[in-house]
């Protein structure tokens, strides 16, 4: 598969430090031409999870060959490897340390590298930043056509943390806060195909930390009235629990890896 | 008129989350040479009053032709329609909920279309995310050439709500607070032409929530000891109360929506 | 030497506001082929050093010919002049306030212009927002050709605050605080070539603001326990105070200016 122009980034860095704009120009000095899209920056602080949901939330919507960078990266400089991901729609740069995972066993995995090729790195690479120094340019050579084993070897191993597993049985859904997005809307892991929308116009129990809620799973938040919770699936697929022009993660005080039990009433099949 | 090749975005998305990546992502999957600027993404969550300030102030300088698509859409999933509205100078796209309608009054109206047709969608439209599924592809289709009418049939109907109306006589000045920027800068819809600028010296009594002032109307900042307010012309145009290098909406405890009445000194004349 | 296409910006609008995108919008009215990246928009109101500080980090990494613009003016409007510094390896554009002179001595002054063709502005110069009227289209213009002499006179005088010297003995170093980034690592102005490698692994002595610290000289945080401090040297080649996954600025509540002593144990020489 051969790269389009677009890379993405996707780091913990912020906003106000000079980090992400010095790996554009990175990017830019190697590759005049790359289109470069910010997926966030505004990733929690060393929070793998939340980097790798989100990486995985917004791929789906890149063309074919775009080139993913994610930096989310406690151990930078220790003995965490640097990768190159080969999948089915495109391709993923970042640490071996499952910030990639969600997004590349989406797209399907081809192969995967290590990147030690130095002569495709920085000159002078520096212990606390590989984001500028090792990823920003390997991502620039990929656009330019540098074939992914000239950035090294091919390997098997790969960190796989384990986020909790979805269960659904015909009587209840059980799953993980994966985010709390700005709007305070609770995005779980539970994905909801077509079959589910049977369930609209129904009360739901919800179990979720110490709360206990009994919320209508709606269609569109107007459902319900100003400031009221409800359940729906979410622009991603997922359930998710949210307020209509209300922030629900605060109403209800949840964070991300929070458990939730949804039990659908026993009259409803599936 | 022909679109030229930028679109802009203007939302109360933020900037933690994936959602402004994926109007991008779909824009430039369609559209894959778009020049995307980001107008802001912090717009107050709901506050449709803002979104339409900040638009419409920004617009004036993109060159003719330009895309605006502007995402404040509490509504989202229910009733409110999604808009194309050709003006004199470009395009603007997003839900009639009165956000476009400042921008699309200040460029001129020519025809508004409802978005009715599904070709030019994503397959699956989400009930919760229409940025993503119905307002940035009609903006890359219409980069692309798409003619307005193909989009879904015209309508003359327009939500326009009431923003409080600009009185100017010679002894007063009546308005409202439309915007207090990141700065302090408290802006007002009072806009005032280069004959005001006789005023520039004197002394201006300003009555504003709970406060009543006399204040110094200065054309630079630095007309005031530091950390003094004073009032000015701001660069929209805008009748505004601002401090130097100190923060007027946090020293007067203003919100946007505020009335304000501004007395002439009775010995000058306009 | 010629302009690529690269514009950068700098600035302490923030990112709620129009005037960023304000900005952009007139240099693609300008110059529809700029490539415009943001440094950062989120320099502290009003915070010279800082803006001085991080456009002086990131400028290294962008290509030979890249145009710079920088804006932290809280004398807008005022008598200080507006600036085009042409160096060894680009160009900069803003006040004349410190702001741009750390990165200006950096690449090396070749020549300095006043701006004062009013034909290279905005057709209405605003008394607030220079960026826009001023600065954005200098930049847009240099870029589609217009040579450095065209925007104004030459001048060989230039402000320069002082920031604090560093002085390095084979007993001690000492500067300055010049920045705390967004995750608490606190950079000074102390510039480590490789020659102080051999210190790694040492306790050093450190003396800033009341804090007293012996820490460990480390390659990589990873070297000391979760949320311990540590001394680094950073991604820009600075000595650094740091903490594993944890905040260091906070941690010991220092500003940026703060002063610091460092003091190298005797029995090692450099």
């Amino acid at each position: 598969m051969e790269a389009n122009k677009i890379i993405t980034l996707t780091t913990d860095f912020g906003l106000v430090d000079p980090y992400v704009s010095e790996m554009k120009a990175v990017i830019l000095s190697i590759s005049p031409n790359a289109r470069i899209v910010d997926i966030t920056h505004n990733i929690s602080k060393f929070n793998i999870r939340m980097g790798a949901f989100i990486l995985a939330s917004a791929l789906t919507y890149f063309p074919k060959g775009t080139i993913h960078v994610a930096v989310v990266d406690p151990g930078v400089g220790s003995h965490r490897r640097p990768l190159l991901i080969e999948t089915n729609k495109g391709f993923l740069i970042g640490p071996d340390n499952g910030l990639l995972i969600l997004a590349a066993e989406k797209q399907g995995i081809k192969r995967v590298h290590e990147l030690t090729n130095k002569k495709l790195m920085l000159n002078r690479v520096s212990n606390t930043f590989h984001g500028r120094d090792i990823f920003a340019p390997a991502a620039a050579y990929l656009l330019n056509g540098v074939a992914p084993l000239t950035f090294g070897p091919q390997t098997n191993e790969l960190n796989k943390p384990v986020f909790t597993k979805v269960i659904k049985t015909r009587k209840s859904l059980f799953g993980q806060v994966m985010h709390v997005d700005d709007f305070g809307n609770i995005i779980t892991n539970i994905d909801l195909d077509t079959s589910y929308q049977d369930l609209y116009g129904k009360m739901l129990k919800i179990n979720m930390s110490s709360s206990k809620l009994i919320l209508k799973f709606c269609k569109t938040y107007s459902e319900v009235q100003l400031g009221e919770l409800l359940v729906t699936i979410g622009s991603h697929g997922f359930l998710e629990i949210s307020a209509n022009q209300n922030n629900a993660g605060k109403m209800l005080n949840i964070q991300s890896g929070d458990k939730i039990t949804v039990t659908i009433p026993s009259q409803t099949i599936i």
